[in-house]
């Protein structure tokens, strides 16, 4: 029961000349996404790419990512797949830690970030230049074994330390499957990516397409004006997004509606404002709320537009074949108790790559403790209180304050860093830092230009707060949600000066 | 990734509100369901069963039927089910072989057969007296593991042994998603069941509805003018046939059609004549053929509407997650060239119950030995000539009743049509038709000219037999073998001989 075919290989032999891939005025039927794909994966294996191998792709959303992704899968390669907006040391770090034998990337705007990496982590090369290659003959993988890794995705998590979460093939076809159980599948539908494919969110429409035998429309990037456009004239049904995202679309909407063949915004991310469930509701636009994260290879609970309005802030129930509990010290608590949310499905990771000491932490007895906290009601539905120790959430990117405060721990005049969220019209939220100065001349701008090297845009603190001690418990650990007491109001200037 | 929630316990949770089966003024809910196989399965814990027994089903469709078969599930007890035409001696057979602990029954129809068994073989009991038991605490199974056994079904194969088909809950949740990612799930999507519960298409039907959370109709049997009311006033989307019951419903029908919102006649047992899909094109109704047995747990290859008119004939290609080959010898045969299939996929039984023998016998490498005959054509597409029992050898040619039956159907006075093989003294076998005729005054020159027309020599009937009604199964299939009982002894009576 382990053994099916390989996906993209079926798919296109089943039904070969419906569009796979819709971009801008590009489109690819599932044949020809399987011949491109083919060709990719003859030169990657004629220049010494192998199945097992741990190969790294550093690319912005396009058809030439689609085709190289399933080219690896045709190998039996690993993808690793690398958040764009990493600073070449994250980089680095995930691609040693991973072992990467290439990357692979779209080479014009990262040459100079690879540049550094070149001598340290040797094999890049760019998708163009992958293009030139010499092809060969080569052992295509016909049949996928359910229980291999397919790809990796970096998260953060508690420590600061990012781990690979290892995501296999017989995780991408129960997260399709159960997401098809749950918001049903029509023979006119197509699913609108603009998050990105190196995101669970992202990947995760690339494989239901294939899965399906579905079209993705695949944008760049989010672009409000583009998406509705799309959904107005290209018969998109589906768009995933966040809370942001949403009302983006609401704003840019303005008095016009959706087709009524649209049926589903796929909210993630956090709970939905009432007055934009409310707005959707008017227009008739149904909002499926979803609770999910890398390690479930996406959606894992989600709320049907049905019970949206009843169960207000709530991410819904586990999908078919998923299970989730609230737990206190390992024991289940019962309704209405908050506690870790514990997880569990044949779509859930089966740990961390070369990390067996994160993986026993986190995964015990089949059940992934995500590390967030919520409660179940009394039918069922699942509240997420706080996500796992106080993630940030910044325009769909998860941001996680002990990697920060790790970095700015670095700075030789900053003695202690507590990060904390702080609400933003444009991205939801975004980190700000709390610092204990050792060196009381050192400036905000110093600051963040320290953090701006080693961080990725999104995770830079946008606001530096100059504070005498951090709120910390009896065994000395930072008690991040009491930083919020030292937080300016939302719209007050000249924050930083919190402690005078 | 091998465990999943209890089916019908997850489903009564996710939508406990939505009908799960209607029969006649009869609906339950899934949470009625639930609610009355929970209490089912208390009352035969408390009496023995035991998770891990075999318990025996010989009923026909109804409520209580669905109930008992999920009740046996949340036990965990292995469920063997009985097709109700057995003779004593039959069923005799397959309770001894499957060694089943306890015979459940609706018992006003079967109690005089059961009266013979009961000495025999020990514990039998009527649905009604079951009802009336005490009730008691019992160990729930939560969560269901994928290769475990659920169900048993008896076929009779090549041999005339009968064999327990051993189905697991993965190949009951496989067979599912497979069809959905074929068919499509819609949400008013309903499944008319008309056909029996004791057989996977029945079965897979009620399977279908809990993972699905679909309605499903159910029908004690099938009646074509209570389909057509059904399709009609019930908001039935989708429904399984064979080849005559999809006549019998066009022949109903008469002038009218189905409503817009009808999807699929999902019709296995055998090709559709050209004439009923031309017909059923005409009036707007999807047929979608397909090829499935017991083993496979329901559709393994399924035809598309889009493809029935271009590829007459054909069962289609394997689904998504199925793989199909045909062999001879062992050795895969080139497109165009006909052998046994042999078809592969987690939906596939893992082999027959107490059977060893006849498992490694079926199973080689992962692939099911059908024993049926076919080929792929250049694009992949599957056709079955033939169940290999049924295959006639005539003159050191292979002769494919199937094949025969098909053009005997197009004849505009032929109503239904069998082959079977007659021994001949110079040929070895011959085949001879046995036909119901819907006009009367046709004569057996007239049909084999038309035949003659239409096949190589050596496939034209060598005697057209006309009969009131041709030998099917509960599951109305034409059961060739017993067309032999309608053979006349040679010599016997005129022989219309070709050859000359």
């Amino acid at each position: 029961m382990n053994l099916v075919p390989n996906f993209l290989l079926k798919r296109a032999s089943l039904t070969p000349n419906r569009i796979a891939i819709e971009m801008d005025q590009q489109k690819l039927t599932f044949a020809q996404l399987n011949q491109r794909s083919l060709d990719i994966a003859s030169k990657l294996y004629a220049n010494g790419v192998r199945a097992g191998d741990a190969i790294s792709v550093f690319m912005k959303n396009s058809m030439e990512m689609a085709i190289l992704l399933f080219a690896l899968k045709h190998i039996g390669a690993i993808t690793v797949l690398h958040n764009l907006r990493l600073t070449p040391n994250e980089l680095a770090f995930q691609l040693k830690n991973s072992r990467s034998k290439l990357l692979v990337t779209d080479a014009e705007k990262v040459n100079p970030l690879l540049k550094v990496l070149v001598e340290e982590e040797g094999g890049i090369i760019s998708m163009d230049a992958l293009s030139q290659w010499e092809a060969g003959p080569f052992p295509l993988v016909e049949e996928f074994q359910l229980d291999l890794v397919d790809t990796i995705m970096y998260t953060s998590g508690t420590t600061g330390h990012p781990k690979g979460v290892k995501q296999t093939y017989g995780n991408h076809f129960w997260s399709a499957s159960g997401s098809a159980l749950n918001l049903g599948l029509y023979e006119k539908d197509a699913w609108l990516a603009t998050v990105p494919l190196f995101h669970i969110s992202g990947l995760s429409i690339l494989m239901r397409g294939v899965i399906y035998g579905m079209r993705v429309v695949l944008h760049e990037k989010f672009d409000a004006e583009k998406v509705n456009e799309d959904i107005m004239s290209k018969g998109v049904t589906i768009v995933s997004v966040v809370s942001t995202m949403l009302q983006q679309l609401l704003d840019e909407l303005g008095e016009k509606t959706y087709p009524g063949t649209f049926r589903c915004m796929l909210a993630g991310g956090g709970p939905i404002p009432l007055p934009v469930l409310k707005e959707c509701e008017k227009k008739g636009i149904p909002v499926f709320q979803t609770y999910g994260m890398t390690e479930t290879c996406s959606q894992i609970v989600t709320l049907s537009p049905e019970a949206a309005l009843l169960k207000i802030g709530s991410a819904g129930k586990a999908l078919f074949s998923c299970q989730v509990k609230i737990v206190d010290e390992n024991k289940e608590v019962p309704a209405g108790q908050a506690g870790e949310i514990v997880v569990k499905g044949p779509n859930v990771t089966p740990g961390y790559f070369h990390n067996e000491e994160a993986t026993t932490r986190a995964i015990k007895d089949g059940w992934l403790h995500t590390g967030d906290i919520g409660y179940l009601d009394e039918d069922g539905f699942l509240y997420v209180l706080d996500r796992r120790n106080d993630l940030i959430i910044s325009g769909g990117e998860n941001v996680y304050p002990a990697e920060i405060e790790a970095v700015l721990l670095e700075h030789p005049s900053i003695g202690d860093a507590g990060v904390a969220p702080m609400e933003d019209d444009r991205w939801g939220q975004v980190p700000v830092a709390f610092v204990v100065l050792k060196n009381l001349d050192v400036s905000e701008d110093e600051i963040v230009d320290f953090a701006s090297q080693r961080l990725a845009r999104y995770k830079v603190p946008k606001k530096i707060l100059k504070v005498t001690e951090l709120p910390r418990n009896a065994a000395n650990k930072l008690v991040r949600r009491r930083l919020m007491e030292y937080m300016p109001k939302p719209g007050s200037t000249r924050s930083h000066d919190h402690e005078d």
